[in-house]
């Protein structure tokens, strides 16, 4: 193995390893517990969980796989507050949840080492040569820690 | 640049900018901030804190780079949960959190590319021969992971 594909093997296993945590976390938790506040007054657990969907579905197109499918519901999960109106039932948020991470798995199971150095589409090809590393793994690996960073917070939904 | 540096440079951009946002957040906060749980009956900020300091300083013998520092607040931070014993001062796991991450910076630059691949302490030399992504780097993926996900957390005690 060489150094991009245990790279890409280290970078994807974290992903997924976190995916699943969270996975594990929200199938634990009851649709009445991710109606709850993770902290008073803060985001509820259901929109932190469609929070999430939506920033892994803005992942197809920076990553060149394809379109999104959930710009209708960016004001629900994205440029507004929690609590700032109507979102999907909790239901449908789980769904979005596991479409959109079943969506990334499907191509990013397609993609050799080299193509995750590919540049991704938001750096134009002239700022890419001086800044190699804005590559679609780079993605993968920022994506990773802000998934963390709100399961964390969901994780104060868990009975004690 | 090649893969191996492109990565190493990805992966400690990525644990610099979580620590740089981590430090904003624990200066933003008063010891006072600290001292509160970030939801009821949940972890205080300080020993969050004191928990992200430790994690950090127990790299140091994971990654070779010598021994571990603060082993007599294991007890404090590590092994046993919040409010079951005195914590140090806040001002003190202030100085813990900067000081573990100094040491750590000091032997992340001097680094080769080559050097992050190498094996971490915790891994046997015959098994990294089978899974050499278990090398330094990996460790230090995995803790941005960890620190995102308590920093997560802390964010809870912001005055929205």
């Amino acid at each position: 193995m060489d150094a991009k594909q245990l790279i890409v093997k280290s970078v994807l296993d974290g992903w997924n390893s976190r995916v699943e945590t969270a996975n594990k976390l929200f199938d634990s938790l009851s649709d009445e517990d991710l109606q709850k506040e993770v902290s008073p007054g803060r985001n509820r657990g259901v929109y932190l969980m469609g929070h999430l969907a939506l920033v892994n579905d803005k992942m197809l197109p920076l990553l060149n796989f394809g379109p999104e499918q959930y710009a209708h519901l960016d004001e629900a999960f994205l440029s507004k507050p929690d609590k700032s109106m109507d979102l999907p039932s909790v239901k449908e948020v789980r769904a979005l949840w596991k479409n959109s991470n079943a969506k990334l798995t499907e191509h990013f199971n397609k993609l050799t080492p080299d193509e995750w150095f590919q540049k991704h589409t938001s750096v134009s090809a002239e700022d890419f040569v001086k800044e190699p590393h804005r590559n679609r793994l780079n993605v993968v690996l920022g994506r990773t820690n802000h998934l963390q960073y709100h399961v964390g917070q969901v994780a104060l939904l868990k009975k004690k």
